[in-house]
């Protein structure tokens, strides 16, 4: 076994503290990384305050995780000692259901092992996540990141990179088969927005970011939108209604979707990544109805994705925008994103867990 | 001008009654048809009671219409007089928008022009359906019915029949490329239920009828569905979660679609044809997020697909099941629908007119 440290919650009340623990000394298709960088993503709080009554004790949050491999176990070909890797959500999945076939793992059938607040698979044993020192993961479930990225601002890219890019590319977002950029709308500007906006620019469409708030607009535009459309401004909504092809809803709580509904022409999705809860106050059947509109949802990414994305992100030079915290800071960063209060990630420095207590 | 008579309502309180009116003499590009059956469709009587807010009276009810053509304009090219005809729920649209160009007039940017609770285009004058002894339309919105089909019971194949077809094609729902049927449930068993049955199972499709009532299952076995599922029998309901590639939900008002959307699979639709109000209670966001499910609606069918339609329909001996009666009974009729006491399509013979006051 190998000794790690890391932050870690005793229940759903209680600030992160530091916390020793023990992961499994890599198997042969293990890879062992020493994390550099975990991001902090807005679900790390809810399941570390258990709001969606699901949470497993003690909790090493964190699912968006760079670093460097430190060993390998011998049947392990896609990634060496010294390269920089990546781990996200998953650590593992059944391996042997359709989903899992088709490299769409998120999906599994069986449901995917997730990265923390989760049980390693066929055991007792808890996985913990990236706010640590080091973690073991199967090869399967580790992309490689090009050492040109700036590596700790692509560790958002492990949660808030796919969540976003998965939908657009399921979906076929950029531009039509003549060429014409697509219309599509981010809606919300937090961390997975901000990711939408840089990913559909890149992918050739044309961008509005669509966001109640006024302040938010110019920060929008420096991100690559074209267009800030307020949803609180009728007058405007009205004027792009039935105008958009595809709608990346990246909201995290309940709210009304039939306001941005209307702005889909005939045959547009809205794809709901962030709210998890009731869609309240309901949609009306008849703004589908009638422009056989579609609202689906799409959740983080399978691996082979993420690999795609990482590498599209290497080649066009995509990061998130991320404030650099020291561990010592998480629950002071906590409190911050319970008011919105980042542009547009939390990273913690890892190197700063060596300072620990 | 030519001299019609019909049944209309006169406000949302009376019943229907005999009604005499004008119709536009046919022009170049017009054909004019002998009704010999007119569908009744549940929205016929939705809209002579004002149930959506937006009637205007007198209004003669009627978008289900076959009969004979009479006469024929100059321009006339794929209609003669002797040809039987049928007339759905639109007599007009833009014919330059993007889906009027695409054959899509029910999504016409500008909004269609209804069959009857509709003003004919550019015109103060109201458009009359089809309980009535003759109507005049523009040759783009008739279809062609072959003689071999059952006339009366191909009446409601023009609203009921396109309604379930063009969702069916447009998700291109039947088999798999290496020809495995899709699974596809039916929910709901009435009027367009019971055609959705006919014409998955026609397309090649595993179809399983979703339905509250016991007492349906005899009759959708008929109908051609391969098994019933009872969705107040939660082991069977959880049995088939994650199993459907399709599901056509037919049931007209909101209702809870959580369980529904439960038993598709990853990547599977579930279109609604029917509900045009709130879908109370609301949705959760988790439910399509955690296999990338989609709801969508859609609307009737445009003018080619209806043909297409028709055109199957004639080649599998495929028609609506229906029950006749005289226009002089229509009352009736709408007091029996409201309790859904019809299988599964009241269909008048126009010829009884005659024998109208």
């Amino acid at each position: 076994m190998l000794q790690a440290k890391g932050y870690a919650v005793q229940d759903a009340h209680s600030p992160l503290a530091p916390f020793s623990f023990e992961r499994r000394s890599p198997g042969p298709r293990d890879v062992q990384i020493e994390i550099l960088y975990s991001g902090i993503c807005h679900s790390d709080l809810h399941q570390a305050r258990n709001d969606w009554h699901n949470s497993i004790y003690p909790m090493v949050p964190g699912h968006e995780i760079v670093g460097r491999v430190t060993a390998v176990g011998a049947q392990v070909t896609r990634l060496k000692v010294g390269d920089f890797a990546g781990v996200g959500c998953m650590v593992d999945s059944c391996r042997t259901c359709a989903s899992c076939a088709e490299g769409l793992e998120q999906y599994c059938e069986n449901g995917p092992t997730y990265t923390y607040n989760s049980k390693l698979r066929d055991s007792e044993e808890l996985a913990f996540g990236g706010y640590s020192d080091l973690i073991v993961v199967d090869e399967h479930f580790v992309v490689k990141i090009p050492p040109t990225l700036d590596l700790k601002a692509a560790a958002p890219l492990l949660c808030a990179g796919i969540t976003t890019w998965s939908p657009l590319r399921h979906w076929k977002v950029g531009r039509t088969a003549d060429g014409t950029p697509h219309k599509v709308g981010v809606i919300g500007l937090g961390g997975l927005g901000h990711m939408g906006i840089k990913f559909a620019k890149a992918l050739g469409a044309r961008v509005v970011m669509i966001t109640t708030s006024p302040s938010k607009a110019a920060d929008a535009m420096r991100l690559g939108a074209d267009e800030v459309l307020l949803s609180t401004d009728r007058a405007a909504m009205k004027q792009h209604a039935r105008s958009f092809d595809f709608l990346l809803n990246t909201i995290p709580n309940g709210h009304d979707l039939n306001p941005y509904a209307a702005l889909l022409k005939r045959d547009g999705h809205m794809v709901l990544v962030g709210v998890l809860t009731e869609l309240d106050p309901p949609l009306f059947g008849g703004s589908l109805i009638g422009a056989r509109r579609s609202v689906a949802g799409s959740a983080i990414g399978g691996m082979p994705e993420t690999q795609e994305m990482i590498d599209f992100c290497a080649e066009h030079g995509i990061v998130a925008d991320v404030e650099m915290i020291d561990i010592q800071s998480v629950n002071q960063a906590y409190e911050r994103l319970l008011k919105n209060d980042v542009k547009y990630r939390f990273v913690i420095d890892m190197a700063s867990l060596k300072n620990a207590a």
